[in-house]
């Protein structure tokens, strides 16, 4: 398939007329063709005028239709076959093994959506039945559903490429809720954008579901992202990124005169508590598991372990020592593009001013490499500097040394709001982590023992989300089948025929749904 | 029981050392006593404090100690007898049989909450058990539930002196999901305010929970709103009341360090459309029923039927004659407070200038009467002129004379979102309401055939909230069991030892939920 470099406004490929976008592959720093002209406001209000005209029939497709819909765009994801791979890895640095399993993730997750929306359960039907006789006044029929909020902008973000830009989580979630998508592309992986964009046009087509449902947008987040959110068709966000952007995007959609909700995934620094028994009995261990964990794809993980948290003493140094030694041997390794790497040198070398360096992997070889960084501090001095709790995103790390167990407490109770917490703990720990539990449930969207928390399992269970800033919105999770429920607002239909009621609601429950009927639920 | 003058603060009665608030009979215009002192910072940083203190208990009491307690709490209600319904007569110059039936309302809601608490199902218990032997990669064992987010501000209404103020829906539903509630009470009725709140302290402490649970504030909007909304302790906000008042909360709540959300409801002219075979058919019992609606409580609801939509003709006009005739003959009715008297007039006079006045109800005899209006202007006039969606809080209705269906379409899509949107019809309007409905579920959050919106039944279907600025957040509604919803969020537990899990979530499903297992429901 040959890129041409043009955005997908429903079915139609256009072209924009703003400064090009060029890939680049940090691994080589050659620039990748073709170039992506970038859109003006134009191209967002067309694609916005065709989402709208889309949304009142794509909202009401049965449940068989948009599961397989959902299902064909995975399918032509996979027929893109290694292009797709060949793409992504040319564009992000990643190794291949990463972007095939990330591929797989993506349609995993389309097809899990799939699957829930089969399920229905996202409806969340209700049906009161009428009381007519009640005293002192007769209850109407009461039913309730769910239905979508209407045309989402979603930000494809540049740690993943596949799994959460043009058909990831926050595009599987949206359509499985019935909203049109509009993306407008990262950025740093154009091409691999445009192959997926395409891959999603044709199962749009193929499914015979109106153009408008899906296209596909370049350009700066300026001008064509901040036209996006403030377009009064679009009535949901989806982002993940940086804070800074996060920020400009909620900040646009609550000053819009109809305010929308923006679900950004923003910074998470994770903390990672040793409590001590597990540190004593197997610090080494948990060197290695924390090192692999830190340097895991550069570090470029919204959950990538950036604080860890434990009593001081001898165990806490030998952690320290071995952790700082498999450090030393890393290789330094290609960031996802010229800029993140950048902010990553100057983040740890602002963190280099705050606290003690512990250890550093091996130094760059080639461009925009990361350099893994261990740093150490204290616990009082933690509390008193708030640079210490800032993301840096990539491969480094802080260890707060505590003096006890309370001053771990004070600690957790300072940290901002977190995507994860992880508990490293063995028997004997099991008091501590009780009583610090609370705290961190009030922190954090996942609690973690004894693993370590990159690595997001889609599924039905799974809390990708946090207090702010981890996200703007800590009732919801981007990732998992609960993601489905941020584009879905309840309507209730009182003493409606039948004729005029949607299916999930009708009498005789033919889409056999698990109704709250009454207040039971239907067999 | 000697009405005192007091905040609460947890069991603590305290004098604020502001400004005194004294409700006015707005019948007789009487002053009432006692003086309520209004606040300052201090007391709504105790209460605060307090909350904050109980919050981690308070969240992990029993379902059943829970359930309890606002059962307890609705015991207390009723053991105030007749002297809370004197009270809440007098101050709000609403009749005996309303606030009778509002009490009721009160406590049958908490009642439905015990209930709803007890059945577990806002816990959404997830649980995806390991995989270890799955490739590529292992599954962990996931599991979810949902807990509290923590300690909610709620500002009582002046509507529902009851029902929604003190002890009132954003409170039971608060206290439900496991939030400690500080209540601001409304100035119009502190008398009312204080009793309710006293019996609610008594229920925290007959049920031996931390006194944080509940405390009571009086005092200004500006110092004890914004320092309630502002405080970092406080989490969520319930709030009923005007547009202003609840975009000031809301642009305080987001300007926060850590922003919050406020679940606002603000306005609604709850659009009625009257299709042609109803008009012709029963033209003269609509006229009946909406001046009924109309008039009911002085107007004074938030589902006020404040637009009337049909096709112009004689139909449309006998209907209007009608109504004008009843209107003529409607006495005027004592407002809740002087100053939602004179917004009232000011409404109207205001009204006057942009559409025709097509009748009025009886002059005023009485202070702080309201004179019921009905005016009539043309759709494009309507289109045209953004002063004619303003919502007047009181027997106001505007009639909007369309040329056909396609002007009903195009008033429909103009229409900001609302609380409920109604449709008269008979069985030859069903094809033209059927292709409305997409719009009026775009618009409204209670969508309702052949009845009229004032009247908002406590149960499982409700769906009390819409679009903005209806409220802030039309994922959610305020009245009804799924209101539990706006105050909590998921957490996951990632490979926990049984030990570590909350019962819901444990092995053996103590609490006999249905969780949803591996994408199954649990029996």
């Amino acid at each position: 398939m040959t890129l041409t470099g043009k955005m997908l406004i429903g079915q139609h490929a256009i072209s924009g007329n703003r400064e090009a976008i060029r890939a680049i592959n940090p691994a080589t720093d050659a620039t990748l063709e073709p170039a992506y002209l970038g859109g003006d406001g134009e191209p967002v209000a067309q694609a916005c005028a065709l989402a709208w005209a889309a949304f009142d029939v794509y909202r009401e497709t049965s449940l068989e239709v948009r599961a397989t819909f959902l299902e064909t765009v995975a399918a032509h994801i996979e027929a893109l076959g290694d292009e797709l791979i060949e793409r992504a890895v040319a564009e992000t640095g990643l190794p291949h093994a990463r972007i095939q399993g990330e591929r797989g993730r993506t349609c995993g997750q389309l097809r899990t959506f799939a699957r829930t929306v089969r399920a229905g359960e996202w409806l969340d039907a209700r049906v009161d039945t009428a009381q007519p006789q009640r005293q002192p006044l007769p209850r109407p029929d009461l039913r309730q559903r769910h239905i979508a909020l209407g045309p989402v902008a979603v930000f494809g973000a540049s740690n993943f490429p596949l799994a959460f830009s043009v058909a990831g989580g926050d595009t599987a979630s949206a359509l499985a809720a019935g909203c049109p998508v509009i993306v407008k592309a990262h950025g740093a992986h154009p091409g691999t954008s445009e192959l997926v964009g395409r891959a999603v046009a044709q199962a749009v087509k193929a499914c015979g579901l109106p153009e408008g449902v899906f296209s596909l947008l370049y350009g700066s987040g300026r001008e064509v992202g901040m036209a996006l959110v403030t377009d009064p068709r679009i009535k949901a966000v989806g982002f993940t990124g940086s804070r800074s952007g996060g920020l400009a995007l909620i900040h646009a959609a609550q000053a819009r005169p109809e305010p929308i909700p923006v679900y950004a995934e923003m910074s998470s620094i994770n903390p990672v508590y040793l409590f001590p028994a597990a540190l004593t009995a197997r610090g080494d261990a948990l060197a290695q598991g924390f090192v692999a964990s830190l340097t895991q794809g550069a570090g470029q993980f919204c959950t990538n372990p950036g604080l860890v948290i434990g009593v001081q003493g001898p165990a806490l140094d030998r952690f320290i020592s071995s952790a700082a030694e498999r450090l030393h041997s890393c290789a330094a390794q290609t960031m996802l593009t010229p800029g993140i790497a950048s902010a990553f040198t100057s983040g740890v070398v602002a963190l280099t001013e705050h606290a003690k360096v512990a250890a550093q992997g091996l130094a760059a070889t080639g461009p925009h490499q990361g350099q893994a960084h261990l740093f150490v501090t204290q616990a009082q001095d933690f509390l008193a500097n708030e640079h210490l709790q800032a993301e840096v995103f990539g491969a480094s790390s802080l260890v707060v040394a505590c003096a006890n167990v309370e001053e771990i407490r004070q600690v957790s109770e300072h940290l901002e709001g977190q995507l994860t917490a992880t508990l490293q703990l063995d028997e004997d720990d099991l008091p501590d982590a009780k009583a610090l539990l609370p705290v961190l449930e009030r922190r954090a969207g996942r609690l973690l023992v004894n693993g370590w928390p990159t690595g997001v399992e889609v599924c039905d269970a799974m809390v990708h989300g946090g207090p702010f800033p981890a996200t703007s919105e800590s009732r919801s999770t981007s990732v998992g089948t609960a993601a489905i429920q941020r584009f879905l607002r309840p309507v209730c239909y009182q003493d409606f025929p039948d004729a005029l009621l949607p299916d999930a609601l009708r009498h005789g429950n033919p889409l056999l749904l698990r109704r709250l009927l009454d207040g039971q639920r239907e067999a």
